[in-house]
């Protein structure tokens, strides 16, 4: 007999620089019952940004109309651009025991786990020190240093919102931390919850 | 930096004969930072059996005086004979950073969950079907069918426990059982309750 399953809601957040991406990303490819959570967003794509996959690409007021219907399971403001996850296919998955991985940030997962607390299993990647963390966030091309000191302050306020998240992972080794979040995942399956008609086979065991 | 971490009391319960004994072999085996929980019991030793390793052996005076010094973090009467875990030892390793894996029954585990609850992740095994089950209680020796009806009946009682679990692996292969386990044990170290200096490290890393 085959387990049905309720998929998890995994949320991922870290500041920008300590490798959340390539995390996820690796995740994503190894693991074939999980799958990214695609944003919509009103903010431009970037060259070789594909429309529905990296995001759903919408018009300010598209992104009002799915607000006002209640059809985002949480959304915000970052830089002047909205960003959002739609309900209905989040919703879809789950009960179709498939997990959905969200690359979000503290405010969004503050709203995913208030409205969907029981699905939502949250990890925040930290990188392994401040230096590493200033490197990161320096090595991503020519800036000046204003421009890091303000990345540096935008991390630091992710930084300060860890303790919201179940997990934790220090990011000191991509492979160790990408094992680490597959444990994560992989012991979720076997949560109690997760696992639907477990009461029905053990009725028919001890019958 | 090396994170500080406060050990894991791991329950594994199941009715004999769902192989148990086997995946916890493998996981104290396979992982060095966590050992088995040595009972202490009444029972005679069986052939084999080493003292203060598989258990540490004692008369029934003996345990009642430690039962009366609540000196035992759980115990239990079963088939007429009484086990118990010593809470020192326990403490001990869990404020070190090292894991214990109870091999108890779904009475010790409740106690443990009492005294410990915090510090209790609880996972049940249970055999991939009822025919393997009976197939597995009978395959031990030449039993007649009123012993094997007895332990069918044991198991069915332990069975009934299944849903005070945290987790639930369903036994159908013992190489993938393990790796469920290990998952479990994997994911549990990276909660964040667990890690100490989280705090710490975080607040060195924004100041």
């Amino acid at each position: 007999m085959d387990m049905m399953r309720r998929g998890s809601l995994f949320v991922l957040s870290s500041p920008s620089g300590a490798g959340k991406t390539t995390l996820a990303r690796r995740l994503i490819e190894e693991d074939a019952n999980i799958s990214m959570s695609v944003s919509v967003t009103t903010r431009e794509a970037r060259p070789g940004e594909i429309d529905g996959e990296d995001y759903t690409f919408v018009d300010q007021a598209r992104f009002d109309e799915l607000v006002s219907q209640d059809a985002l399971i949480e959304w915000a403001q970052v830089f002047g651009n909205c960003y959002g996850t739609p309900k209905a296919t989040v919703f879809e998955k789950l009960t179709s025991g498939r997990d959905v991985l969200f690359d979000i940030d503290w405010q969004g997962a503050q709203q995913l786990r208030q409205h969907a607390g029981q699905d939502v299993i949250s990890i925040f990647v930290l990188p392994p020190s401040r230096d590493e963390l200033e490197n990161r966030l320096m090595s991503r091309g020519q800036d000046d240093s204003e421009v890091v000191a303000k990345r540096m302050a935008a991390a630091s306020n992710e930084i300060s919102h860890w303790a919201e998240y179940d997990y934790v992972i220090v990011n000191r080794d991509v492979d160790e931390s990408a094992a680490q979040l597959k444990s994560i995942v992989e012991a979720s399956r076997l949560h109690r919850e997760r696992q639907l008609g477990l009461a029905e086979f053990v009725r028919e065991m001890v019958d």
